[in-house]
């Protein structure tokens, strides 16, 4: 089995927008998600992240070659204003699954904030308990959020999941380097990985890689911007390299 | 018994209206529950789906030469707006009135939605647990959903299903044969069954069970079409016709 | 002990009114809880429906030759508009009191209805499952219901009861003998006892009691046309001999 | 030890009131605990009730001889007009700091109610099965209570605290002696006491224990009127007196 | 180890400022929260007041040698009119991280006080049973609050506390010695410890050490006087001296 850490880096291939974006993101080739194992698993990724659901139909046999984080609650793209989304899979579950970490999405800034601190706080202890690991994706937004890429904003949330037990943060990348040393430093001993984002061209793409590389994260949770690539295993190396990871795809 | 699936297809007869819509859909023949075994018994359904009460009084003896689904929730034609329905009857008594799988409706666009995927994917994880199946009617509605039949809608609707966990998920057909073939995909290893749908004449109905069919549907869930008609076993028999099952009914 | 049921009949005294309207219902005789255990066992009434409090110091001694019904919940008249009453009384309670049955009143129709059928719907899985019976005081009420009275209301109402598992079903009666026989039919295998409602001249009562009897219910729930009577002995004979019951009284 | 009952009758020294009204009804003598216990036993009061807290640090050594009313909820002054108050001390705690008796308050009329009942109907449950008795302090307040001296609010509140199981009600007293003799009739087996209230002049008090007396009381809880006296043991002997109890203070 | 009290006194470094306030409290120095822990063991801390997370990274080696208080709860600065908390942090998980002592924050005057006084109380128990101390950080705050360093609000938050079950309580100081005294009389056997707030010259701050220790504080939670100082040492000795502890840092 590849592991969640290679050197101290971890690259993750996220393929939970299906949940929180819709079919829209996905065509005939990547809304199977064999597909998204295959990917994984030939670009050495440290994880795939995914819902119970598609990993309880697709984490079998030679999939299990690529470590699973089980992402725990979900949000659909309906609710935006003053999101909230409650845990929907117990930490018991996922481990039964075959899960290395569990994955829950924060929405700091949103009048329900209090129900989510409670639950992550819960899940950092069961995964402790497990010996899994606790990841959070942590989003701004809300009535109190103005700008989610604020410097001061990030920081606050690297430091809320640090707080709360994360032993990953996935943040948004604003693109001021010098300003993301902070918001990492901020995290503490919570380790950062940047959010890919939507798709844009490889070499724009690899531009912002190369700055959260400098930033100081220890890697990054990438979805679109690979699965919905037509060379997806070309930019996983790319990636790879600026991570000083060995890759020979 | 008769199975669950028959050559990878499952037809379901459906009496959960009563609690759904009220006795206005029935007359007084098929108000009487047993009328409805009698008739999944001889048109040789895969399964019954009832709410629990209904299970309690009625699966017993022959009647459990069918399979049964037990509904976890329902809902009165009283609220519509922004529909919530919360699991009233528990996985564990289901498993003890003989259940083969649960059923459970989400309204996914609800401003409840998110009460509805945690209790939906505990009761798949449960249902997992005991070995039975989670079937998830999965209907679009509420302030979030403009048209429930849009494929967009739909496909969205899929994909939730199949990421929560469903075995099985009922979903509405629009009559577009190639939008629902990407609606079936999007659903992954989730099979898909289509809602029969308020009662229209025997050609119309069939008409649109043959493009159910071609759509990659691997059955429907039908109630008032046959249970309303006076030659239930007839349409049953030219239901099977078009998935491919034998009949001589 | 006298039995819940007389050859499939029942009659039930009922003295909860003292939680649902207040004293106000009550004279220095009636008021004293022993009074109505005394019209019961003298009466042969077939069950006395209490609250918990009620059965716990009055269901000793002699009292217990009449069986018990405990009502597990309770609403004041304070609260009418969009009632909601929740479990208070739990049944593993109800059976260490010593009641034959539980009772629980669901407001169809009230925004509240979920709440309240996943309450009942748990009351009927734990009353199974401690061997008692489980009676839902159905009564539609709130913004969703324009007459109480009107047929397909009472029989949406006693389908809805059913469906959630109640063994016998308390209804309103409207008046109309052959709309009340379809509301009866609709409940199925749950027995329909009507609600002898506030106090009315013996004879009228009566009239009602025979058209009750002719709709097909297996008894009813009686209180004041009872208790408030100076007669009570001499009206409960009337009403065993219209159910054709024995009676020396 | 002191017993929760003297022939019958029942002296509670109430001192919740720095919970209820804040530190404003206290001077420097009294606002020590000590202070309060001191009194309870040289009046050879029935109880002293308390939240548990206070029972927690001075429930100890000497002050065990008087009995412990653990008081399970409480409410500030800021919260009048539509109040709730919920459980906070566990019946299973009161037991260990050793209670004899739990004390909860309802807000009848409140548009809370409902959870209030809950809460109280299980303590007496737990109550019962530890052996302890179980005491509503019952307010009628909030948006459906007009005046809450009135004697049908007064009567449905001692008949609602019976009928959810209480032991014993603390009502307010409303003058009228043949009112309150209906109130206490309506509490059925439920002894009750009266509340002393705030404080009145020696004679107006004892005034007023009389007719509390005449309608039928098991007793009173009072604070402010003793523990605010400069002769607290004087005005104690007094009421001791009325309920023809022995006294040498 | 150094001990929660010295000789009836207790200096707590807190560090909770990173969750409520924001990293912007922070520097590059101390937003490392091993800083944190080097200072309060060099300073000779009773405690160090930290969040479950930021234990579960740093509470180890030699940084045991300092006391350990989880805070169970937490907000942001997002939410201030109408403030919750929810615990976050189980009493039991804060035992496994080595933890002395729990703190939680309650916000009196809030119209969701009912929530937090309920959940402190459960706490006060099950620290209670635990054998750690229940500190309650008690800050008046909310609609029915229009001065949160009056006396009387003052004197209200230490009475609650006391009355919940809290060992320790901490509070603001408003600067009149003689009410402050009152303030902490109505703590009772419920030590209280004054709150460091924000940073002021040192002279300044430690003039109001002076009365707190005045005042009859047992000590003080002091987190920015500190580590955001560039002599923390040298204001940490002055504090010692204050309250007569020994130092030679």
């Amino acid at each position: 089995m590849q592991e969640l850490f290679t050197e101290g880096k971890t690259l993750i291939l996220a393929c939970d927008q299906g949940f929180e974006h819709g079919p829209e993101d996905f065509n005939l080739q990547n809304i199977d998600t064999q597909y998204i194992f295959d990917l994984a698993i030939e670009g050495k990724y440290n994880a795939v992240a995914l819902q119970a659901g598609l990993a309880k139909h697709y984490y079998k046999g030679d999939n299990r070659r690529v470590p699973l984080i089980v992402k725990l609650n979900g949000k659909t793209k309906f609710d935006n204003d003053d999101p909230v989304s409650y845990q929907h899979t117990s930490v018991e579950y996922a481990v039964q699954l075959g899960a290395s970490a569990v994955g829950y999405t924060i929405y700091l800034g949103s009048s329900h904030e209090q129900v989510m601190f409670k639950e992550f706080a819960k899940i950092c202890e069961e995964a402790h308990k497990y010996g899994i690991l606790a990841v959070c994706w942590m989003y701004p937004r809300g009535p109190a959020i103005k700008d989610d890429l604020d410097t001061d904003v990030l920081a606050y949330a690297a430091r809320i999941a640090s707080e709360l037990g994360a032993d990953i943060v996935k943040l948004k990348f604003n693109g001021d380097v010098s300003a993301m040393k902070w918001v990492v430093k901020c995290a503490g001993k919570t380790k950062v990985v940047f959010a890919g984002g939507s798709k844009v061209s490889p070499s724009k793409f690899l531009g912002v890689v190369e700055q959260m590389h400098e930033s100081g994260a220890c890697g990054l949770a990438v979805g679109r911007n690979v699965w919905q690539s037509d060379q997806p295993l070309k930019i996983t190396a790319a990636i790879r390299e600026v991570f000083g990871l060995k890759h020979n795809l």
